[in-house]
C-alpha cells in the first residue's frame, strides 16, 4: 500500500476515497464530490449522478479553475458535479489547495441543523481532533464557516468565495445547513485527514446536547 | 468494476445489492426481499427465507406481474418472498420500475413508530439528501406514503395499489409501520441509490427529535 | 459461497460466524462463545480467552452434552469457554438445538439494563423482526427470558435448565443482564438468523425509550 | 491466520491494528499511536502525522525506554508520536507491558466529558466486559484513571508517571479527558482485546444517561 494518497495518480486516490467515504455511509445515493488539482489552472471533478461506491478513473472532468468550463470528458453524457462552482471557487481562493472533498452525513446534518438561524460559523469544541487542522492551542476557538443551502448552488459558490475573500478560515473546511460538509488540503491525503477529523468532531457536536 | 448496477445481470446485482444490505444491517436474520423485472411481465424475486449475506443467483423465482404467480424457480424446494404481492403491485402500478429493495432498519422503525396512528404519510425533512429522489425544490414538503403492517401480506398489497391508483406519491419509496422500508426505481442503480438516500432520510428523523 | 452456514463443517462455519460477530462489535475482547453440536451427545465449544476475530478450527474442545466433560481438544493447553455450562444446559432442554451463539452488545447491555430488579423477562417490541423466530401473530407479546449476571456461572446455568424445564420459552433466545444474550437454533443458520434479528430487536428496544 | 497478534513481527502486528482502529473510527485523521517493546530497553512506535489506514512497517521508530530518545529509524524525515513520552512512562512504570495502544473515539470522549471537574478517575459500570480486564469481582468498583488535557504531552506523561508511582492502577488503560484512550498490556493481543474491551464499556456509559 501506498504510504499516502498523494503517491497514487489523483483520480485513482479519489476513487478509493470515494468508495471508502461511500462505505462509511458520508456519500448516499449519489451525494457527494471530489475534486484533485490536474494542474494550478486546471482540476479533476466527479461526474454527476453517479454512485461514489462504484467510481472508476473515467468518471471524472477536467475543470478550468477560472471560470468552472470544462475541458476535457472521458465519456461523451457525463456532466461534472452540480457542485463544480464551489470547488472552483476553493481552488481560486486558495491556491495551495489541491483537494476537495464534499459529503453528506446524518451527523454532520444534525450538528449544522442546531445552530442558530442565520449563523455565519459553527464554534467546535476544543476536543483533541482539532489539531488535525493544523491548530495547536491551549483551548483552541474554532469556527467551522456556516452556509445556507440554496437550489442555485452558483449563489453558494459566490457567497463562499466573497466571504474567504474577506476573511481566510482556521479551518480548511465549510458546512452547508442540511446539506454536508467540505473540506480541502494541501493534498489529497490532507483532505481525506481532516475530513475525518471533521466528521469526528461533529459526531461529537451531535451528542454533547443530550449526553 | 461495472461503473452501475445495470450493466449487471440483474440477479448478479441483486446478489450484490443483497449482502451490501445485509453488511449494512438492512437485511439482518432472513428480513428483506428483493426483485428485479426480467421483462415486461415478470420480476425475479428473492425466495422466502434465506439469509440475504449468502444469497447466489439460483436462490431467485421468475414471477409473473398481473398475478404474481411463480412461472420458474432453479430449487424445488424454493418458495416467493412473502411480500412478493407488493412488488408485483408495484410492478402493475408502475410501468418504468425496473428494480424494488424491501429491508428492515433499526432507524426506519424508529421513525415510523413516531408517525401518528392512522397516518397515511411521514413528512420527510427538507435537506438535501431529498434531491435523491429527484425532486429539486428550494424546499421540497415531501411525503413518504405509510402503511400499517399486518400478517395479512395481500391486504398490504392491495392497499398500495388501491391508494397508488389514486395519486401517484412523490417518491419511488414507501413505509410498513414496524416493518420497513421498500423503494424501487427504473434501473438497480437508481433503486440502490434511493434505498441509501431514505436510509439517510429517516436516520436524521430519528434523531431530530431529541437533538 | 455455500448458501448455507450449515453445508460448512460445524467448526468452519463457526470460525466465520466468529469472525463475523466481532467486527460488527458483538464480540469485543475475548467475549463471547459459540457452540454446535457434533453428534448428539457432544458438542463443539470455543476455546476460552481468545479474539473471535482470529480464531481458528483448532480454537474448539468437543464437549459431552450430558456432563459438560471435556472429551478432546487440539491444544493442549485450551480451556473450554467459561460459559460451557450454559450450553450444555441448552442442549439438554433443547435436544433440536444444534448450535448456540453467545455475544456481548453494547445495546443489549442498554436494553437489559432497564428491566425492572428481579424481572424474569424482558417484553419485546412487536415489530415484524420478531417473525425471525418463527412466531406469526398480529401483535405478538413475546418475552425475552432474562437471568441476573454472577461470577458463578453454573448457577446461571443451573437457573437456565431449571426455568426452562418449567415452561419453554417462546423464543430459542435467553438474556443475561449486564452480559449478554444467548442464540440457539436447529441450525447453525438459524442460530445466526436469530442472533441478527435479537440484535436488531434490543437495538430498537434502547432508542424507544427517549425517541 | 495466525492464532495471535503476538505470534506476528510486532510491527506487523502493530500496522493491522491500526488499519482495523482506523476503519472503526478510532484513529480518524492522523489522531492515534501505538507502540510495541522490541527489548526490555527500547519501543517501536508509530510515525508522527501519518493516517492510521495506511501504515507500513516502516513507519516505525526505535525509541529508548529511559529517556524517550529515537535509535533508529527507517525514513529520514519521520519524527516518533508526539505522544512518545506518555508511552515511554508507560514502559517505566509496568515492566511487563510489552504493547501501548492510544485511539479517540467520538464515545471515549464523550463518557470522559461527564466526569466532574478535577476528577482523578471515571467509575466504570459493572458489567460483564470489564472481566476483560482480569477482574473477577462479582459487582467491581473499578476506576479507569482520568488526566486532563494539555498541549505540553510532556507534562501530562510526567503526570501519569507520578500518580501511578503512588499507586497502580486497577486497568491497565487511562483516559486523557477531550483527548482519547491508551491501554496497554503484557502482549499486543492482550493490548489489542481490552482496547476492545474499554471502547464497549465506554460506549455503554455514554449512553446510560439518557437511556
Amino acid at each position: 500500500m501506498a504510504s499516502s494518497l498523494d503517491d497514487l495518480p489523483p483520480r485513482t486516490a479519489l476513487v478509493g476515497i470515494a468508495r471508502d467515504f461511500h462505505a462509511r455511509g458520508w456519500m448516499n445515493g449519489t451525494a457527494g464530490n471530489l475534486s484533485a488539482r490536474a494542474d494550478s489552472e486546471h482540476f479533476w471533478i466527479t461526474a454527476s449522478g453517479k454512485s461514489k461506491g462504484r467510481l472508476d478513473e473515467d468518471d471524472f472532468l477536467l475543470v478550468r479553475v477560472k471560470d468552472a468550463a470544462v475541458v476535457e470528458k472521458r465519456r461523451a453524457t457525463d456532466k461534472p458535479s452540480a457542485e463544480t462552482s464551489i470547488h472552483a471557487a476553493l481552488y481560486r481562493r486558495f491556491p495551495e489547495a489541491r483537494a476537495a472533498l464534499h459529503g453528506h452525513s446524518v451527523e454532520g446534518a444534525l450538528a449544522a441543523r442546531r445552530a442558530k438561524k442565520g449563523a455565519k460559523a459553527m464554534r467546535l469544541p476544543s476536543i483533541e481532533m482539532v489539531k488535525g487542522f493544523d491548530i495547536w492551542q491551549q483551548n483552541p476557538k474554532v469556527d467551522l464557516p456556516l452556509f445556507e443551502n440554496t437550489l442555485d448552488v452558483g449563489r453558494i459558490a459566490a457567497e463562499i468565495e466573497k466571504r474567504f475573500k474577506k476573511a481566510l478560515p482556521a479551518l480548511t473546511a465549510l458546512m452547508i445547513r442540511g446539506h454536508g460538509a467540505t473540506v480541502w488540503g494541501r493534498g489529497l491525503q490532507e483532505a481525506y485527514n481532516r475530513f475525518e477529523c471533521l466528521e469526528f468532531i461533529l459526531s461529537y457536536m451531535v451528542h454533547t446536547r443530550t449526553r
